[in-house]
């Protein structure tokens, strides 16, 4: 029997108790042993709950208590989440997290200090939920030399543009709907300003490159500005609007370039199988040059799918009792990643120009040759909506400047 | 560094060896050494190549090296790579395979070989060529009851419907069109039988519940009867036709309830994250109690993806040195699964019919309350096109019996 203690029993960690009391004898069977949960550290009490007698209130009774082998953390937040995680790597105690928060912060300190104490840091629900994606990427694509990651990440986000693209909502309609619903909290900053993506894809730029970046360096755009509009346009050039986080090599062909890391709506045309990803769901796609693109795809939250991938951590800890397990050293970056506006990208975009329809045309193709214009004479309402050829972003606002005024630009993924 | 013997020099074989000439010094920095492959066993000679020097005919020169720790065998076939592959095993060699062949067939066997003598036998890469689906769905799914795994399991088969759907060509023009380009065999029959997708199924079924059924017990139709008009009455339903293996329990909600398999095309409806899956790619659903339904896709063969997943085995094999790993306990089932024909399924179907319009529809409706009409007045020619309400396909036969001839019966994804 395996002795674990549960840090935070709010949505993840009670779903955590369930999953295991669940599917125990399951485990048992994978593992050779039980797990229990000796001990569940929260502020509150839960008299109510089978589990309530198991509540303690003072993380020094996990850490003193040489029985518990596995700390599982779903406290959220920074701190002190961090602060008892450190702790209990100190104290030779593996530790499991589906707080993202923490990792994308913390992450290299802390998987260097798990390796110090020989002690394993695992955090699979941190990024996608339930989805299998941090221990494929880790040792199933381990062969590959990997040159992107690009994910739709977010599923309170995906839910809102679903709702835009496929039943003509608004962005205050669709969000509102998703605070009916349950899938966007009342304040929904960190879900509709990417705070929440650009986490997930600084753990995976790590993973795939070996740096973590501070989320605070990488050029987060949200979805509140994108409109009905910009949805029509994108269904006239064939695709989708999501929001993706992607991280990347500048030259994809050489493993020691440059890392760029952004967060932001994207074009995704219908030939990406990430266009296909609707609702709440999440995916990420991965590129390595030997296996090319692979995609993983699945609830990116809700409770039990979190905490299945929580439960399965401490299940790899169980089957690999005393292993010399191969610990990935993060370097923690300094500085930014690789300017985003120098990435090449179509640009969708819709300009207001003053000039008639012919004429305003003219100019645009003046400027930019290969600029494929989506309006017809008929819909032209004094804003033209186009794509451009491959560019930078810094040569798309100097060739646009004579133009008229961009209202918007969205990057059409390559 | 480690010493591993190669077993066939094709596709996939020569695949590894670049993978591995390619990502080595990736490959030693996550493992700590560099893999070396000593021998390469093939009838043939390879003069042309940089380790045609370390090309041997005989087997027992590897089986005799101490030094080789690790055999790939991407020979194909069930002989004599099983035999082989037994062989080394017992000489106390891991081996990785890319032979969905001999895992479907001696699956079982040479799991219970492998871990009486302390080695692993590791097969990423017989199912979904690079897709990482055999790992995750033994480790990061280990939390879960699984209750079903569908999977579009061959790339020839789905590039061919991929061309009858969105291109509108025939079974034969698309099939003629494989072929030129290479994802085709000569001999198709493997493929578009389904025989292919049959192994692979068997494997995963296995992963799932525990049990290893022969494929030889499976109910198996391939996709040579599908015809165009079953492509428009498809997505007149709102669906795509793709050739699925299912595998699942037959009461999901009981784990020790009986397990069906089957492969045969089915009716994806849009919803459903398979539909999107196009050309020569593969994707694996896997359905948990915790974790719902997550998706795997990528390219499901092709000689550096399939080789990525041999070598990220080999990976595994290194990275985990004297660990105690869980090593899956596959019972040889016994007989075959359970009855197909008493799945509960909405069935795609066209009936010949010598009746009027009017009465042809007022017959179905008398014998079949539920069933929704796909023909319209102007398109009847004589034959009516409806899905039923779920029922067993044995209710069905009896139901249409007296309506007029059955010409297609295709089953409608639940």
């Amino acid at each position: 029997m395996t002795n674990i203690a549960i840090l935070g029993f709010g949505v993840v960690g009670s779903g955590v108790a369930e999953v295991i009391a669940t599917n125990n004898e399951t485990i048992a069977r994978k593992t050779g042993e039980h797990i229990n949960i000796k001990y569940i550290l929260d502020l509150r009490e839960f008299p109510d709950h089978p589990l309530g007698g198991r509540v303690v209130h003072d993380m020094k009774i996990i850490l003193a208590d040489p029985e518990v082998t596995v700390v599982a953390e779903m406290m959220g937040g920074a701190h002190p989440a961090y602060d008892y995680t450190r702790a209990a790597l100190e104290a030779g105690k593996h530790v499991v997290t589906s707080n993202k928060e923490v990792v994308a912060t913390f992450g290299a300190e802390l998987l260097r200090i798990a390796k110090e104490h020989h002690v394993r840091y695992l955090f699979e629900a941190s990024v996608g939920g339930g989805i299998p994606v941090i221990r494929p990427m880790s040792s199933c694509l381990a062969a590959n030399e990997l040159s992107e990651v690009d994910g739709i990440l977010n599923g309170t986000t995906n839910y809102i543009l679903t709702q835009m693209i496929h039943a003509g909502k608004t962005f205050e309609e669709a969000l509102a709907e998703a605070q009916e619903k349950g899938y966007a909290e009342r304040n929904p900053a960190a879900d509709v300003e990417g705070t929440d993506a650009c986490r997930k894809i600084c753990i995976l730029a790590a993973l795939a490159f070996g740096r973590l970046y501070a989320p605070s360096s990488v050029h987060t755009e949200g979805i509140t500005a994108v409109t009905a509009q910009n949805v029509a346009d994108a269904e006239a050039l064939g695709g989708v609007i999501k929001l993706i986080g992607r991280a990347g090599r500048v030259n994809p062909a050489d493993p020691d370039s440059d890392v760029f890391l952004l967060v932001s709506p994207h074009v995704i045309l219908h030939e990406n199988p990430l266009s296909c990803v609707d609702d709440v769901f999440n995916a990420i796609l991965v590129r390595g040059n030997a296996v090319g693109d692979v995609m993983f795809y699945g609830r990116g939250a809700g409770n039990l799918p979190t905490a299945s991938a929580v439960v399965a951590d401490i299940i790899d800890i169980l089957t690999h009792k005393d292993a010399e397990i191969f610990v990935p050293d993060w370097e923690s970056a300094v500085g930014a990643p690789a300017d985003h506006t120098a990435l090449p990208y179509a640009f969708l975009c819709r300009i207001e120009t003053s000039a008639p329809f012919a004429d305003a045309i003219a100019s645009l193709q003046a400027v930019c040759a290969g600029a494929e214009v989506l309006t017809s004479a008929d819909a032209f309402d004094g804003t033209l909506a186009f794509v451009t050829p491959v560019m930078s972003e810094a040569q798309l606002r100097t060739m646009a400047a004579p133009l008229g005024t961009l209202t918007s630009v969205i990057r059409v993924m390559p």
